[in-house]
């Protein structure tokens, strides 16, 4: 039923151009949310829309800038929030857009102030971060330029930027209801064309050359492209689904040199996508991905040691998504309220473990498939060097075992390395210390680990879960909490549900 | 694309049975509303459920019971309320559950509880109050018998329940986008048995005997049926839509004699049941309802009279519906809590109008089509008497109106009388104060007007407004409050959210 990919965001810069700067400000919008209808492929539908456009506006900003977004939510019956993927909220985490975990969602109605500072420069989407309002349409792109002064590491003349997301006939209800999920990986060949890629989330890597990249939910790159082909045809670029065998044919669309008319077909057929299952195409792809010299290193030991083992469950016969076992269920009083303010009755207070049993095996199904939901938190202290190991295994079905790209809020992380199998205290003398890069969003590849590392010196709460947006919706998440008691200054609107909002309320009838 | 009936009930009652008599209590409810997959036209569809079944379980209580329903949203984006029609929850308006009127929606994960007296014997129904969540399908039965010791002035042996509602394919959100609505008429035909009224929206009438009934929208009647036909066949009961051309066919279902099989046809066809626009017949269906002999009775004079004029207009070329030329929007922070704390900038302080332009010519369209949005409210003194006269008129297109059933809450009204064309002084001469029905629920005719009288003897904030669900949607209501000072006992979460939520809180931080 439904077409084409997962809210990722491409964004191709032409070489070479020059940079005009502005000063560094504040930029208001003003924004509301409603659903519209719109009509992508021909058949109508209804998409969560902002101020009346699918996707949402594109922001574009320079590093530096703090921006305030007055949401409104024009729903009729439901809350609303969004999350600014990539940014890191720091000293602002009651603005990461997380429903129950930063902020109360927007009720119908209302009005709340996004506002905060754009740390650095990057390629970066936004996005609806409540049940499953990313499917429903609620994205848009967010770009954010070097800061005024500042110039990029390479040059380029002219950008585009692409947008990727899945496209569904059915509602977010049936989706919701079924919990089904969708194949979500992007790959594209711009035929004749080289790509070099420069920024990865954000952060700059060692620029290297392809003819296609892999882009994973919750990603986005950089790329130059040299626009040194015959400029009178026109080019295919092809778009096709990785990591599940697709039903939907590729998606097209044309790389058009002005003023070549842009209805004008190109003579070839546009190029075929790897296969959906070359995962050493994919694995090739991501470790070509390096910091660029002079990237912040990270410190060369870890206080401690998280390794989450992300399997496939039930519970009561509904399959779910666990990790260490426990399938997270969100609380309904926001995590930031409840930890700042101690109440102990908001979550469970016991800790998730922070490791599985030695004698599991990665590589079959769970022995015993059952599983619990939980919504403990892990308590990290304050600057502090956490690693975390994300260890994929066999799902439920016997040899088969998915990507899935992990997403980390108010953090970038260190990709320390990749690795078959489970992983054992050996693989550690591998990873890569000198260069690893920077991002928020990293995969494990199938029956695979993947180590990363990050300091916890912003003080929140956070979440780390898959991207996919129905794993997380089936509980593929865990929750890291860091130095709370530092959090001051969150705004009543964001704690006025669950228990913060009955226990503070002081009226004076009350 | 849909077929039949909004929420009515229609309880027919097999003479004569002998009632067995319990205790007064407290009755304690735990319901989960979420959506669950049903089909009950063979296509598979997504539908608003509560613990797993929908319509919603059915509640049977006794007159001055008490009730609790622990209400918990399991939604994962929306908000929930449930409105319990026809209860007039003396002294405990919060629980009238309408979303921006009586209190904050329930978010999700949320549990609320309901907690209110069964004032009066009655057939009732309950449903959602917030946006559309009626027509998603939050509603059900609400059955009260006579309180122990009391008898209804009636026999009868058996009875069951019929709950009409309409069921669409398309979603919620489409109609919601689209504005779109749904003719919503019912009328029954149970060939060869005559029915008795005996009851109209939880109040006794003087019995009276039918072939069919007319049932609006929010409405509800108790009847008899003798089952004194041949009790070998089954007999059909025909439902068709009235008001409004249908694009749908009749629904029908059979009275069946047990043990005859309730699969056997029976040989004649179905009834037909009158032509939509039969308006006579409709009108004096309504002129037959006249209150039991006993019922309490109005008092003689009006203290106050509004008059509501009810018309289609445009907003930026939207179709909207106005009264006295205002469209309601409702505001993000209930009334309840707004009014008892006097935060002035919640909503329109302003009064809205009591009456309409003398020279309106109700037979045209609209002169100056263009209307506003507005959320003022029609504040009430305590104890005073009532009249509000519901005006009709064309609508947008020449030589269209449309019949508006219109509900109230927290009250009954009596209704003393009908008419055609604009409402005159002169008219009030033939009010009939003798034998007035008390209704929650009453029509206006196309072209004609309804005359109304009510007490304000129940303090707190009541929805007035047209019962068809896109009507409301699409502004067609108005707010009473009545004595807000005297209103205790609000729970904090029913105030937490909008400017209750914020300017009530109180942390330790701010």
């Amino acid at each position: 039923m439904g077409f084409l990919r997962e809210g990722l965001v491409l964004f191709i810069l032409l070489c070479s151009f020059e940079k005009s700067f502005g000063s560094r400000k504040t930029r208001h919008l003003k924004w509301d949310v409603e659903y519209v209808f719109w009509s992508p492929d021909c058949k109508e539908n209804v998409v969560m829309g902002i101020n009346g456009q699918f996707p949402g506006p594109t922001i574009r900003a320079k590093a530096g800038d703090t921006i305030s977004v007055l949401l409104t939510n024009k729903l009729h019956t439901e809350g609303v929030v969004i999350h600014w993927h990539g940014i890191r909220q720091v000293g602002t985490p009651w603005a990461d857009g997380t429903a129950s975990i930063s902020q109360c969602a927007i009720n119908p109605g209302e009005t709340f102030d996004y506002r905060f500072i754009f740390d650095k420069p990057g390629t970066y989407f936004y996005h609806g971060h409540f049940g499953m309002q990313r499917s429903a349409g609620l994205y848009g792109s967010l770009i954010v330029d070097v800061a005024d002064g500042e110039t990029e590491p390479f040059h380029y003349d002219a950008e585009f930027n692409m947008l990727l997301s899945d496209w569904w006939h059915q509602s977010v209800r049936h989706q919701e209801v079924g919990l089904s999920s969708k194949p979500f990986r992007w790959i594209g060949e711009p035929q004749g064309h080289k790509m070099v890629v420069v920024e990865a989330d954000g952060n700059y890597v060692q620029p290297f050359q392809v003819e296609d990249i892999d882009i994973y939910s919750g990603e986005s790159y950089s790329v130059l492209i040299r626009t040194n082909q015959e400029a009178s045809k026109n080019y295919w670029i092809s778009i096709g689904v990785r990591g599940r065998r697709p039903q939907t044919p590729q998606a097209l669309t044309l790389l058009n040199y002005a003023p070549t008319s842009a209805s004008k077909i190109p003579f070839s057929p546009p190029p075929i996508t790897p296969t959906w299952n070359d995962y050493d195409h994919s694995k090739s792809f991501s470790n070509k991905i390096l910091a660029l010299m002079g990237s912040p290193k990270p410190p060369r030991n870890h206080d401690r040691r998280i390794i989450l083992l992300n399997t496939q469950n039930l519970i009561d016969g509904f399959t779910k998504w666990s990790i260490n076992n426990i399938s997270l269920h969100l609380p309904s009083t926001p995590y930031l309220g409840s930890i700042k303010y101690s109440l102990k009755t908001a979550f469970d207070n016991k800790s998730p473990p922070e490791n599985f049993a030695s004698d599991y095996d990665v590589m079959k199904p769970p022995v015993n498939p059952n599983t619990t939901t939980g919504n403990g938190v892990y308590m990290l202290p304050l600057n502090t060097t956490v690693d975390v190991i994300l260890q994929n295994a066999n799902m439920l079905q016997a040899n088969v075992s998915e990507i899935h790209p992990w997403h980390l809020h108010g953090h970038d992380f260190w990709v320390l390395g990749y690795g078959e199998g489970k992983f054992t205290k050996e693989d550690e003398k591998k990873f890569n210390l000198k260069n690893p890069p920077l991002r928020n969003t990293a995969v494990i590849f199938p029956f695979g680990w993947t180590a990363l590392r990050f300091v916890t010196d912003n003080p929140g709460v956070w979440a780390f879960h898959c991207h996919i947006e129905p794993h997380l919706h089936m509980g593929m998440g865990v929750v890291f909490a860091e130095g709370v008691q530092h959090v001051n200054g969150i705004p009543n609107q964001a704690l006025a549900c669950g228990l913060t909002g009955s226990r503070f309320m002081k009226t004076t009838q009350n």
